[in-house]
């Protein structure tokens, strides 16, 4: 495509390095900001400047926060005993979401993908270990994806905890709720049977 | 969703204003910025800013442009009397990249829509008319989506010119070049056995 102005091409450009889009899509959005009255704009060149000046990484879970430590870790309710390993701020936010965890987060930043480039050592991985060394932590939780990098992230975590005295633990995987036996795949129907729960288990929620 | 910080919230609302971009996909823009380098996101900031001040519309054809004259507007290789309407900015480039027309633009700012609350007053229509009085225009050339807005438009147009001598076209609808008969739908296919054109004429492309 070519631009009958170099600031166009230029934002075009920037918009997109945004995942997911391309440059029919970045153009949208550039005639889209064009169009927006100057105050909107303002605004959102002033948050895309905020997002790195006054955002860090929470130095003891890695979640994106505004303090050096993040309101979770940093809320003497919650217990600080059981920590949720996660690979981003996005699946915080989702378990938060539901209400139901009350322990504390560990974000890896990704997960384990030799084709990406994302080998171990870049990832928040080596911390974990450490604070398992304080000898505090009575549970790890794996919630991390069900595809291949996150059961390769989850296998790779699991031999690095194996020495140390704690309950390691996995979300489940099954039949989500609302869905038809008749549709759900293979792996997750067999799966679900064979981590079957007690019903009255159920009944509780 | 709730956000742990009022800056990610800000920002994906920000983001979320973006046609087509839920809150979902803005926070996956909003996370991609805050991991990318410094001077990407100052670059960034610094464009969306640029696309105000440094942009404005062509006072002849209001395509938008660096200069208050663009740069088709001002070749005086074009022939400035045949004027192809457009929708936006996306369809002079289009157009454009073609290669094949040498003519000028007006560039109408949107399509008639009562649903989008979309009037004609709304678009660049009165500004086509006061150029035919000046009555230098030869021919206006309608290229509009085939849609029921650019329908209506076009139809809108049509009667707006009637009054004043000037060739009024509209740009062909039919089989697109690579498709098959077979999957056409039966309204283009229709329209492209009415208005079929000499064999002669494609020889020459």
């Amino acid at each position: 495509m070519e631009f009958s102005s170099k600031i166009i091409e230029q934002a075009v450009d920037a918009f997109a390095q945004l995942p997911g889009v391309g440059k029919k899509t970045a153009l949208r959005f550039v005639l889209h900001v064009i169009k927006q009255e100057q105050y909107k704009t303002d605004n959102f060149s002033k948050l895309i400047n905020q997002l790195k000046t006054d955002l860090k990484f929470c130095t003891k879970c890695h979640t994106i926060s505004e303090q050096d430590i993040c309101e979770i870790c940093a809320n003497p309710l919650r217990d600080e005993k059981i920590i949720c390993v996660v690979q981003d701020y996005r699946d915080v936010l989702a378990i938060e979401n539901t209400g139901l965890y009350k322990g504390h987060y560990h974000v890896l930043g990704g997960l384990i993908s030799p084709l990406e480039g994302i080998t171990p050592s870049s990832l928040n991985i080596e911390s974990l270990t450490t604070k398992l060394e304080a000898n505090v932590i009575n549970e790890i939780i794996l919630a991390l994806n069900a595809t291949m990098e996150g059961e390769t992230t989850s296998f790779y975590i699991f031999r690095k905890i194996a020495p140390y005295q704690v309950k390691l633990s996995a979300i489940a995987r099954g039949i989500a709720v609302g869905d038809e036996l008749e549709y759900a795949d293979e792996v997750t129907l067999g799966r679900s049977i064979l981590n079957r729960i007690p019903f009255d288990s159920l009944l509780k929620k």
